[in-house]
């Protein structure tokens, strides 16, 4: 009897070591993968949320998994601009953890022959959608892990593959979904491609006797701030001092819109109401905008490729 | 000593086949009401999102249940719009999950007489609203299969029977949230009515000779492209390839509004920027845009009963 | 053998009661201060959802805590309008259930020496943000039980100390996520203050004669319909019935904008489309509409601190 009671626990022993093994063997994987099953699925659309399309995909998405964690990076990005997409992208995911797979709709050549894609950069996040120049940013900032093709034949809304396809919803949202739930492995999306994602060119920051140049790629537009792509590590090097003074240009194509001097500020209070400063934005990049008033609207400065900013130490 | 451990794995067993009974049983009844407390609980309104009002809705639902799925379809429905209403709904919900809830707010006639209910589908969604037409087209696409009022003396917010009613958020949101949390039966939201809903009357499509008409219920807003309810299956009556030019008349009222050649397509990348083309869209309806432009804000075309679309054959 | 077997289920009792102890002491502890793990956490902004802050803020939280339920108040609080926050936290903070955490981002001094507060109020609900009076009605609604300054060098996202901070996210979202999570308890955010916050003074309402006065502190801006702070309480010393026609006036300053008779009903369906009524909106207050129209838009009446309302009984 006693070594029938033995042999129980010792059963047990196996069981219990046997389910720990198994666990930390799970965990092992998961480190690699980082897709849990606990991924959150964040999802970025030029959709807006007027009509249903949105919900649609969601809807697939609680579909394949009710216990997904879902959420928005934007609906609201202007129509067909990719460009505004990107930037977007570089601007929030970061601030998600490792594993975070992001549905992205930017798609003005859908049905043409580009590529529905998921990157993984070496970063651990997953990115979702058209190989149209949407991930040129991303794909600089946090580095190309690998890409793979979404092969549309097996990873797609099931009784969706008729003649149209709403490929945000029945293949982008679908396969963001299951990597998200754990149900897609990454190797399983479709064949590997080169470590390559289409690029937009745009104007890099640099830096010439005293001054720092750069684009100006998007603006602040809830508060009409001028953002700029020239790092502080880059504008440090004008040695820059709290309240010093800066000749600020900012050109459209060649025509300059705007040439004045402009201090430099750690925070919007320490300028009075309606005057300019020069700041770090949450991106720590140049900046420039108005305390209490819109810098956008005052100047007429929008965003894109046509507009540059060059911030000019002043010395006597 | 033998006969205890015996005993004791015979114990075991029974309370194994005990639990897997019961978890059989609780799952042939889930199956039932596909209320399992994992629905998903999705909102429409037309509140918009500027004040407060969807968030108070939200607040009750979780105050019902702190892990409830909750999701938006849109709040941005045109104020009082019932019909827009009535089109997002039938553009989205087929995309969720049997077993879903929908509370829905456009209720022009708050107050008035009509009747709040909660109508279940034959395919096993739930819609919580004023039965004032909003479920017009979702009660035509996924069937009737009961209709129940809701009993305000029992299901409403508890604390909020004062002299006034916030419908939106005191009973609908309420019921909503108990109904996808599984604390509430769907035979206990109130009393069983006829299987009917009020209905609002609108064109429906049809085929004479070579032309297929119908109405424009909804614009894609975003894009500016024009949506149809003509079924391809209605549409392809007239065997259409891919390539044939038709002749597209819009009219509003008796006006003819436009009339082009315009090719069928099979994305928007087949034909030039600006040029129009016909397309069946997400929902698989006949569409006209124009690629990479809005043909609502060019031709002024919008939506509602008033509007009506022919697609012709050319014969030569 | 026997022994060995009876020990073994004194071995498990002992466990089981030692387990069930331990959750009944959690729970008390939980009971105190309402963060059980399972709070909700509800973002207010004047960022807009159009760029990418508020979905960094979400990011942050997430990496907190994967099971964090967020929820959104309002991203479309008129830029800088902190009354504007102020009403629309007092219009929705006591339907969402104790323990709640609100992240609160309408915050037009950061940067200068405003303080980054906790307020924790009578009621249990919890509001994290600047305290520069957005605060205010929250305050007064629900009693201040204790106010804590965050403490900025320990409470922070890790790698976030550089030269400049988005306290939205670095500093707001993540204290909010951590208190939510159960991670942070309230003691432990920074030094106790006083039991004061910063505080926006404005026309309380009052009854004179046969008129009650008040503030309109609010549009419901969807619909154009005037709010008034006139309480039901207040308005009932005048002893109104449904169908009771007052004198209506509404003073922007000293300038009369509108004065006419308007009935008291109860609910929009008791006057014609177009036609003027006084009623109780969902918070109990005074009102003015347009059945079907824009009450606001009409008269061009809009809210703050400059706008007053009268209403009068009228004796014969």
């Amino acid at each position: 009897m006693f070594k029938k009671t033995k042999r129980l626990s010792l059963l047990l022993t196996i069981i219990m070591v046997f389910s720990i093994t198994t666990t930390a063997l799970a965990k092992e994987q998961k480190a690699e993968s980082y897709l849990d099953g606990k991924s959150a699925l964040v999802f970025m659309t030029d959709f807006g949320l007027k009509d249903g399309a949105v919900s649609a995909m969601k809807g697939v998405a609680f579909g394949v998994d009710k216990d997904l964690r879902m959420f928005d990076l934007s609906h609201d990005i202007t129509s067909y601009d990719i460009w505004e997409g990107a930037y977007r992208l570089k601007q929030t995911a970061s601030y998600w953890p490792k594993g975070t797979v992001f549905v992205n709709v930017v798609d003005p050549g859908v049905g043409t022959d580009r590529n529905s894609i998921v990157l993984k950069t070496k970063t651990g996040h997953y990115f979702v959608g058209p190989d149209n120049g949407l991930f040129t940013l991303i794909a600089e900032d946090m580095g190309i892990e690998e890409v793979r093709r979404i092969d549309e034949s097996k990873n797609r809304l099931e009784g969706s593959s008729k003649s149209y396809t709403f490929h945000g919803r029945d293949i982008f949202a679908y396969v963001g979904a299951r990597l998200a739930s754990g149900n897609l492995k990454y190797e399983d999306v479709g064949p590997k491609l080169k470590n390559e994602v289409v690029k937009i060119s745009y104007q890099k920051p640099e830096l010439k006797g005293n001054t720092v140049s750069g684009n100006i790629p998007i603006l602040d537009i809830q508060y009409g701030n001028i953002w700029s792509n020239i790092s502080d590590e880059l504008f440090e090097k004008l040695n820059p001092k709290v309240g010093e003074v800066f000749q600020v240009e900012i050109y459209n194509k060649d025509k300059l819109i705007y040439n004045e001097k402009v201090p430099y500020a750690n925070s919007f209070g320490d300028v009075e109401d309606g005057k300019p400063l020069l700041y770090l934005n949450s991106l720590l990049n140049v900046s420039v905008a108005l305390n209490m008033d819109s810098f956008a609207d005052t100047y007429k400065v929008t965003s894109g490729p046509d507009w540059t900013i060059k911030v000019t130490k002043i010395v006597k």
